[in-house]
């Protein structure tokens, strides 16, 4: 059996997305620099082939409604931010509250739409996922809810070196967690730590 | 002339002191571990020589009332949490409302109240720094009001492997912030990210 991960960028001040995200600003709006929590990922590829690797060899993926699409779009419809074949080549697993027909899409990737809470989306996403792990991939909301439950074995962080002021925020009514450090690297554009929460 | 920096002890979730200091809890209340934001400081010196002596080397510091002594201690008589030689071994100015004589105590520590604000404390501190650098010690609302004032050119975060999820808030109130990553280190205890504020 997989562990399951959560690597997710975040600023120094703990946002891991800026408000009002829309089709054109899947992560928000944020104050200081365009898509600043990314730079890093799309601007120094090839000195992250570990970390995206990482993000992306899970065995299957569970994400919140608002990852896969903004609010107010027309949701039978949408077919998430990464074009005809997203990186994740894998199943993907929905947290909704609106039942949908599955979406496949090229590569492997096929969304699923969860209606019945993150313990179900997880029992669903471990049954496909075999030998791999399980990424939490966002946002938020998400990952606050399976920390709250404690349900993650490694928190990756990839820190970003911004203070944002606002947005959506990491650990936000998380209890008290003790972690042991697993990794910490960086570049001058983000500083990796590898975290595996103490149960 | 010396650089202005702040170098502070951060859990992963942004705080940097609990709540409810007392004489006994210099900290504050944390809810896992008893002081975890010092832990690498006590327990691993040997190995953080070059950080500890960077908290220590300044020409001048500058704190808080609070972090001077907890609220509701006989102020005429507190002598800070240090003993009778603290650590500093220069002058230090405490922000406060209420006048005091200046405080001399072992090793050239003497501790001065200042009444007219962040920007006389800072003048007063280049006055006696020469070409040292100047420390904001802490804690959390003074650091903050320095960030908001723009006044800090280095911030060097030790990041400690918990979530507290309560206490006092760095960044609370600051304004959006670039860095430029001046070096990043770690042990098993502590993760050491030295920022360069771009102004």
């Amino acid at each position: 059996m997989g562990k399951v991960i959560c690597g997710i960028c975040i600023s120094v001040d703990g946002f891991v997305a800026g408000l009002n995200m829309t089709e054109d600003k899947p992560f928000g709006e944020l104050p200081n620099i365009h898509q600043s929590l990314c730079k890093w990922l799309f601007g120094q590829a090839d000195q992250h082939k570990h970390e995206i690797a990482s993000l992306t060899s899970a065995g299957a993926f569970i994400m919140g409604r608002n990852m896969f699409g903004p609010s107010g779009t027309e949701y039978d419809t949408w077919e998430g931010w990464w074009g005809e074949e997203p990186p994740y080549h894998a199943p993907v697993f929905v947290l909704t509250h609106t039942a949908r027909q599955n979406l496949a899409l090229q590569g492997g990737t096929t969304f699923h739409f969860v209606t019945d809470g993150i313990q179900s989306a997880l029992e669903k996403a471990k049954a496909v996922a075999g030998e791999k792990d399980i990424a939490i991939a966002g946002g938020a909301n998400t990952v606050n809810q399976y920390l709250q439950a404690g349900l993650i074995d490694e928190l990756w962080l990839h820190i970003v070196p911004v203070v944002v002021g606002q947005g959506k925020r990491l650990f936000e009514d998380v209890p008290p967690i003790d972690f042991e450090i697993l990794e910490q690297s960086g570049t001058d554009l983000v500083t990796h730590i590898k975290y595996r929460i103490i149960k």
